[in-house]
């Protein structure tokens, strides 16, 4: 199963790590991670990985990741919760979270037509590249279908027609909270409809997009003929959360690469699919190992 | 001297090659490399470097560089060119110009406060690598002039206020045209004023702009503040031709770097300078090469 | 079907473009242009696309790729590289060779344990951003079968044994030349044992090879422990033309990834295979459209 | 002044930030981070910025950077130091050092005759964008020597004959340890003497080194032209420490372009210039920002 940094570190049962990450994000002031790193050691906690981030210590914001062993610990996770919250989260007015490895989050696509995030996803994810639970393919095409199911994630198709988008949206919301469901998280695999914000508030899951262009330029639809029109010698692609405007969302991974008057509007897509099967990929994972905070529109990405 | 890719070529007295290039531009058709490189042999010249480039083989635009050493042809220049252009070009209805390495572009250089572009144009220059004659510098502030005049180049202070901004603007024409000019490359080395139509028309010679970000995002002023506010993962510079629509015209070279939530807006400053000289000197030096064509807003760069 | 540059082009019956592409190499002097696009033109070709490249303009050697329309031609093939041979060629003692884009290259695999490159072969050549016949998959285990097989590609499971190795290269042999070849390009997906001499000589079709790491840096086993023990910063992978000195071959393609002390040798492994799948499908594709020409250890892609 | 990331902290009288960096390696176990956080707590530091990194959580090494501001310290910088030996670094058998941000570190630069790796240095030096005092230039050329007195900057000639290299060492020494030293890094920019073991002992400084070629790779002499013959696509840069077996020492940095058949070796000259200067302006901007830690040959930079 994967798991990038400590091949050394003892296992669950399962097979798993048997680690937490706690992430944070309050006013800076003094004395943050010294309170946080006596809590953690005092309770017998080992710290793996720590990073930090202040936007200005003087009045900005403070983020923080600490990735530890729950092994040795003395207490269970409820109590360790608790105990966090009221020691260490409410002296700082701290927004807080703990997320423990030892359970993959669970995770749903949707995808149209272009296949080449999904199954790049998929085989990273067999591979034990992607520390996750794919559960479900939703599609309103059927091309994906035998491909899906080879590997052996079930596949739904919620055909959407314009004069019936709100009717699709509901279907598709049942089958992320059916026998399939719940989910943690949702990944637009180039899925070509827009969502709505009734969407979006229902789904009660982070929602990845990757968008075909490297924004904010080309935001909006068919961003590599514009490309080439304006004669860019750069494209790229960027993997992004999805809020309610379009291609607005806050930015978690972009790359690029480089193009020239040689390449036409077909050659374009060709390079660009595998700027945004890599982009996408490497944001997912990110979000996965919970290595993404989301603040006033912007990621910290440790 | 600056040359880059044959060392072994015979020289003028002067020690710059003894070549010429030969642009054309024309309606797509068979014939036009067999007609050209025909010609080009029966006089005697000798191809060192061809490029092509169509469009749309049916029905689409034609693109040539062919470079080739004039030792050993039977025509002078002017009776060359005459030949070109009643045995081939008017056959083919193409747009064409021959240039001669033999003596290097006369360039002038704008800037405002912000000197690196400068800075990295004239060492360049002066360590061979940028085949060009440098004449000039106008600056509306005296920030460079020591600079400038220590590589012995003339120096010239033109302050720009808004409420005089054309009779500035008639001055510069007047240095560019004066006893140092004429020029015929304008490059703007971060020269933060916004030139007028009358100018670019009076200049009458072809202008680079470097822009500090990866157009067509971040169009306009401050594009680092803007981009730091929209939390992108990469920052880039574009290099391009200067026509009336600010920050529009055909796109030349760009390039990009990584950046992360870690850097403030003046990181981004300081990393995009580096971005800024790198683009703005590849582009440069490319248009002085003879290899930049342009066509309809974009460019071909062989 | 997957065809770059030229969307408008005229089809055969196939749906396969009706062009040909003449490589040539040759001692390099004057009118070899000329005579080549002379030729072309009097036989009705419309040239498409010509690049060309010279070591050295006195004394150096001097290589072209043209690729041209068929359509409108007033001679067979046969009789075309005929006339080529006898009033061009010669001339010139040129070694040319002329490839047909009618037609697409028949290509086999061979793979060990790691399948990444090898899927990914297949899924760009099933989503036709590959033009070739892939007709046969061989692996030293059994691994990648079911996979190989999903693409309805024939798989072959050929066991090697360090006392019997010579015994499986003739197994492989007849296989390559077996009811599913021949083959007029062998592709080494992560195929982890080195090949004989005898092996090369017999196969009759060149190979390429991926390794992985930036050659010639790491050449031989393991090279991403090795990298992570000398603690570089940036890690690459090599895709070349296979000789029979070990991983000194040819160089096509390379490309690379930052990495840094956070990246242990797993890390390494899983970051390298996004850069091995990459490297070997732009070296495969620019095989395929007769791009490459070898001179003297070293490539020139076009 | 240059300083990166905090436009906002507090300035001393000087203009530079009252802030410290603690620098630790020491064997991983539970309560490193909480024993530090802690003792900067109880002293009335607030931590900026803290990196760390293990090697292995159990059996590997630790590493931590902790940058903080001094203002509101209830200590002097030898008590504290004093303070963190005994209550913290003795406990964990920590190898540490504090670094102060309120004076620039004093560098020396060694150069031969291609400057413009030494002109870059100088160049970001004088525009802010490296935080140091440079203090002296040595070359064994004169051919840098009015370049480097227009930055202000002490130029001495040392010329090495091979007969007498042993004497002219210790001259430099002489010039490191005079009226303008000494020096707490010296920088060999495009430095094209092999330096001896006993100069490195007295130089008693960290060296770094700008090697022309992406190490482990065409180590050693005249890297470009071994590039050129084995027909890489790839050029790089590596700026390491300096040790005394030649090209080996732990390295900080590396970059790379991409190169093509086109580029001869003058090609690659001019191309690697632009990335050797890069490489080595951020290497040494790292050291001087106190985030490189070195361990068993290879390094941790944060």
């Amino acid at each position: 199963m994967a798991h990038s940094h400590d091949s050394t570190e003892p296992l669950l049962g399962n097979g798993r790590p048997n680690t937490a990450r706690l992430l944070i994000s309050c006013a800076d002031r003094r004395g943050i991670v010294a309170a946080v790193s006596r809590f953690l050691f005092e309770h017998g906690a080992n710290i793996l990985d720590a990073d930090q981030h202040s936007t200005d210590p003087s009045g900005g914001t403070f983020f923080m990741r600490m990735e530890f062993h729950l092994e040795g610990l003395d207490l269970g996770r409820r109590e360790l919760e608790h105990a966090f919250a009221t020691t260490v989260a409410e002296q700082f007015a701290m927004e807080w979270r703990i997320a423990y490895a030892s359970r993959p989050k669970r995770v749903a696509l949707l995808v149209s037509r272009e296949e080449h995030c999904l199954l790049d996803l998929l085989w990273r994810w067999r591979s034990g590249d992607l520390d996750a639970e794919i559960g479900l393919v939703v599609s309103n095409h059927r091309d994906a279908e035998r491909d899906v199911e080879s590997f052996g994630v079930p596949f739904v198709h919620v055909p959407v027609r314009r004069e019936s988008k709100a009717q699709a949206e509901g279907e598709i919301l049942g089958h992320l909270n059916g026998p399939h469901g719940p989910f943690e998280l949702i990944v637009l695999a180039r899925y070509m409809q827009i969502l709505s914000g009734d969407f979006l508030a229902a789904a009660s899951a982070p929602l990845i997009n990757i968008h075909h262009s490297f924004l904010p330029a080309f935001a909006g639809a068919d961003p590599y003929r514009r490309a080439s029109e304006r004669g860019v010698k750069i494209i790229g692609a960027t993997a992004h959360y999805v809020t309610e405007e379009l291609d607005a969302g806050p930015i978690i991974e972009q790359d690029v690469a480089h193009v020239s008057h040689r390449d036409s509007v077909a050659d374009l897509v060709r390079i660009g699919r595998d700027i945004e099967r890599t982009v996408l990929a490497r944001a997912v994972a990110r979000h996965l190992a919970d290595r993404v905070l989301v603040h006033e529109n912007k990621t910290v990405v440790f």
